[in-house]
């Protein structure tokens, strides 16, 4: 897994958080996941298929940084995680992954997407299960984490 | 969405269920879901695409009927869910999902499969976030309570 391919999901992700949610992250460096666990309270996972090549891509965030983003969109977010909540990670995790999809598209790396799914429940954890490497990019801001990982066969 | 869709799903997780693990799971009636939590503490997770239509489907288990089940495979089982556990469930996942494949492509119905994700986390839930309806298949056993939920776009 080179840099070629990590940059545009990084790319995607910087670019849809601070364009949706004016949040700004900073990204710590990317890391092969190997029993490190990014624990988050609501996820966005989607999986990706291509004829070369499948794969599952995940965006972990803590509950903080999903209601302090739903707050900046719409001037107010709610007290816990409801549908509202949910709605707006799955968006973003499909917004992340259509992006990344042009990015590599522009590289000649082409994949389909499948529909998003969101998990919520405080300090969950997620294994990707792809026989390839986890990268898992860990992003700070301040309004709280996130984590995006990734992973193809 | 209808039985002739469900069916292959609900036939290939009673098979594997009880060919890999030697666990009769007797399902109830199949619900369209609206506003139920299938709350689980191990679930399995994978995207599906086919030229017609995207989905994704989730496995959800029970912490006991997940460790009960490894113990049924192997003889023994972990405290906790662990590696094992979440391989285990991944495996599941994909099985079941090849099985569905399998008997839906005899019906001329095609799709193509990404990688399984795992979650791990106490009472988690999971949103399917496709536009179709969500189907959630309730199933009990002696060990414990799984459910198993696919929506398609």
């Amino acid at each position: 897994m080179n840099v070629e391919f990590i940059n545009p999901f990084l790319t995607s992700m910087l670019n849809v958080m601070s364009t949706m949610a004016q949040v700004e992250l900073t990204p710590e460096k990317p890391i092969l996941k190997k029993g490190v666990e990014a624990k988050g309270d609501v996820s966005g996972l989607i999986g990706m298929v291509s004829p070369e090549a499948k794969g599952s891509l995940s965006i972990t965030f803590e509950k903080k940084l999903a209601l302090g983003a739903m707050h900046n969109m719409f001037g107010e977010s709610p007290d816990d995680i409801n549908e509202e909540i949910t709605d707006l990670v799955g968006e973003i995790t499909n917004m992340v992954t259509g992006g990344a999809k042009r990015l590599l598209s522009e590289k000649g790396i082409e994949f389909d997407m499948a529909t998003p799914m969101v998990v919520s429940g405080p300090g969950h954890t997620i294994n990707h299960k792809a026989d390839g490497p986890i990268v898992m990019i860990p992003l700070n801001s301040p309004l709280g984490k996130a984590y995006i990982e990734f992973s193809f066969d």
